[in-house]
């Protein structure tokens, strides 16, 4: 038998007909399930025990599978009480551009065609989304993680005699970095995976409000300048990913400027607050930056996955990762033309085609549409935040600057930390709500953040009841609660 | 207006229908078109120009414009006369499957539920398919090249003290590696990207086969070990990018072995020969790696992107990779539950369901009719090696041990360099076929690499017959051919 098409077209074609419903169906009735609930032990197994196919399966077989062991058991994060960590929830239309983009099978490492185009033409957008120069080069990567990656080998690369490392290797050199000690562990593991090591990562205290201390910043690069280190990189955050603190940037990019520093800016989530005109005050001095990375796939709520990294600088991605490959030679003319290509601004060489769904979700919503859902977001978190800090039985554990609310029960009794630990697990248990676990200050935290476009104020009410419910069987009597 | 779900459910469904019947044709008539066409300027102007947008575009407007320029202005890996560079087509059932996987749109950096277990089963197979055991840890990514950086970053952590330049950085240590100087760039880039540089990778010259040389490997570690560097990795290629060529992976297990290194296998495309049963004796050795690297989005025709990675020995990819974040805490019960999570495996904590696409693909397929795919493909390559051989005015350039064919047109006058290159595009603008270009012993080849499922014997006459009237035209006068 020739090739993998299907015999069948037709019956082919009418079971994808069938999944598009179903899928459909699916996505329109997410907030009447569960949020989440637990796997059976034979799911499981179904899986553990599957043995490698040496025949054929049918594709009807293989999706019946998946609707019965596969969809009801997912992460949750499409539902609106969804608020565990940042997950978008996700957009039928993201949904369809993913289909247009398989059904196409891009390569976007390079070479010439119209899906390159629309990956230059989503960088451009992201760029002028977040004040960045039309100039300024970038690439989609699979997250923030890789983005914030991408951005340390480029500011490592960017430093005078810089290029030479790639060649060379870094032991040369004492390269330093600087970043709050909330910012993302990512940013740690960047230092780790680049071989300079996370001790080269200097983890700046934070004031009372979660953000950069800048007068300890200062005072760590003059001791390391003194003690022969050579910093190059400061990482500013926006929307830190335990309280949804925003580093002073503005001050971080004086501070940049002033000892010409790489000032990179890690958005994960937050940067795309800057559509929110009521949240993009909050960000001033991210524009300055010289990079930045977020993800499409959080906030904008765009199909995992989606991450991005723009670099100010043209020029200075390619220096950090283009090479010259025979069987890659870029052409005058034909398929092999159309430089730089994508494999020149990162690690990846073969690229699938998140652009597409990069472009349909910015271009079908607009940004004034995706910046109201973070102000949609952010005025959920202030209820809640409000509602928490108007029952008596709760304590609100940091401020909240964006989406991200951390709280606790309170009780006379016992372990808080314990207690708060078994609660959010039974919320989850429950299907009623997911929020996450965290530490703040030392103290287990419930965590909610507020990031799908679903999510509205009765929500984080239906978790708050569920929630002090639950607490109220575990204590073994009434809590104190104000009416909402 | 709350979220950002459709206000109109069934106008979207309809277009989705519309969508997906439209792909499918689109995909089921491949053949029928060019293989690749250039974009004429006003395409390339309208994503060029296209300013962000701040209000909603319908979405059956974007897909007009998507149908409009796009979908005939691609790169063309899913024609079956593609034979450029080593993409797969692609699948209707894989591109079902990314329907499926973007309307869950599960992210798959940790946590318990069901997608999680579809990529556990997937990595369980992947091993199962290559010989490892099934303790084998692995994680899928975006491709070979990411696939390899992670196996050079595991086995750098798993030297004696290896886990500790994590923390302190590989300024202490002079670890080099080995790959032949016919490796793929993306190892040279991953010693970059790893703070080692690239000079850290010795490359090994090769045999007139165009494997690795062993002899000059030994001494090449010989002479580093007494100069006092650090040998931890040799690098094996199963498939090497320009000829196809397969290192002597058995005597290279064997002196990794005696050698005390870390054996890695680079298999991007070649490992999944492994399937066939003419082709695995030649990958025999590879069982033997520490790790291997390569990519579904090839030979498996699974869509892009889809690489991923096996180590061997548990535990050690975790050492390299695992954190812990407060708010990442691993939970006994609930949706934190399940560690290990993928995000202990390597650089990515928020992942896409790529393995849905991939168990669709092996599971609807299984490996017997995959398998039957590298031994299609590789017989092709064997009937284009016959006819290049066959041809007086065209020289094959070097032996096919795979699916991969290197030759040029040979001509009494001129430059031939420059007359392949130019031929090349020629055939890559008359829309026929699109092979590429490579430097084989610093000869410019016309390099076919033939690992679409559709291609069939008569794709390779028509590109031959096409190429070689294009020749004539070039020079001017009637070329040598034989009949078929
Ligand atoms: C502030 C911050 N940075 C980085 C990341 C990592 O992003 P990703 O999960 O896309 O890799 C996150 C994830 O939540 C985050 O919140
Ligand atoms: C031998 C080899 N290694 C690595 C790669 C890189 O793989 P990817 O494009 O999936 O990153 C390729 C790509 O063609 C390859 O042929």
């Amino acid at each position: 038998m020739a090739g993998l098409d299907p015999e069948n077209w037709e019956s082919l074609r009418a079971l994808g007909h069938r999944m598009l419903d179903e899928m459909l169906d699916n996505v329109q009735g997410i907030a009447s399930g569960p949020v989440w609930q637990p796997m059976p032990d034979p799911v499981r197994h179904e899986f553990r025990q599957a043995a490698l196919p040496a025949q054929e399966t049918a594709l009807e077989t293989l999706y019946e599978q998946f609707s019965r062991s596969v969809l009801p058991y997912a992460t949750g994060n499409r539902h609106p009480r969804f608020m565990g960590w940042v997950h978008g929830g996700g957009t039928a239309e993201g949904m369809l551009a993913e289909l247009l983009a398989a059904g196409l099978n891009a390569n976007l490492g390079g070479r010439d065609h119209a899906p390159i185009e629309v990956e230059r033409m989503v960088i451009r957008w992201a760029a002028a989304m977040l004040g960045f120069p039309e100039t300024a080069t970038g690439v989609l990567v699979t997250g923030s993680s890789m983005a914030n990656f991408i951005a340390l080998l480029t500011a490592s690369r960017a430093v005078e005699g810089g290029v030479q490392l790639r060649r060379d290797g870094v032991a040369g050199r004492r390269l330093t970095g600087y970043a709050a000690n909330t910012a993302h562990g990512c940013i740690s593991r960047a230092f780790d995976m680049a071989g300079l090591g996370t001790e080269a990562l200097r983890l700046v205290p934070v004031d009372a409000d979660f953000r950069m201390d800048m007068q300890a910043l200062r005072a760590m690069v003059a001791a390391d300048r003194a003690a022969g280190l050579e910093p190059f990189l400061v990482v500013g955050t926006a929307g830190t990913v335990d309280t949804g603190s925003i580093d002073p940037l503005e001050a971080l990019a004086d501070f940049a400027e002033a000892e010409s520093l790489w000032f990179h800016v890690d958005g994960a989530f937050g940067a795309m607050a800057r559509l929110s005109p009521d949240y993009a005050p909050a960000l001033a001095g991210m524009e300055r930056a010289s990079s930045i990375a977020f993800d499409f796939h959080k906030w904008a709520q765009a199909p995992y996955d989606a991450g991005c990294v723009l670099v100010r600088e043209p020029g200075l991605q390619a220096a950090a990762f283009a090479q010259s490959l025979a069987y890659l030679s870029r052409e005058d003319r034909g398929v092999a033309a159309g430089a730089p290509w994508f494999c020149d601004f990162g690690p990846d060489l073969s690229r699938g085609f998140r652009a597409l769904k990069v472009w349909f979700t910015l271009a079908a919503f607009g940004t004034e549409r995706l910046g109201g859902v973070v102000s949609q977001c952010c005025a959920v978190a202030q209820h809640l935040a409000m509602r928490v800090q108007a029952t008596p039985s709760l304590e609100l554990l940091a401020p909240v600057a964006l989406n991200i609310v951390c709280f606790r029960v309170r009780t006379a009794e016992g372990d808080e930390d314990a207690l708060n630990s078994e609660l959010v697990k039974d919320l989850h248990e429950s299907g009623i709500a997911v929020p996450s676990l965290t530490r703040i200050n030392g103290k287990r935290a419930i965590r909610a953040a507020i990031i799908n476009h679903r999510t509205v104020t009765g929500d984080v009410d239906l978790m708050l009841e569920a929630l002090l419910d639950l607490a109220e069987k575990r204590v073994g009597h009434k809590l104190e609660r104000v009416a909402a």
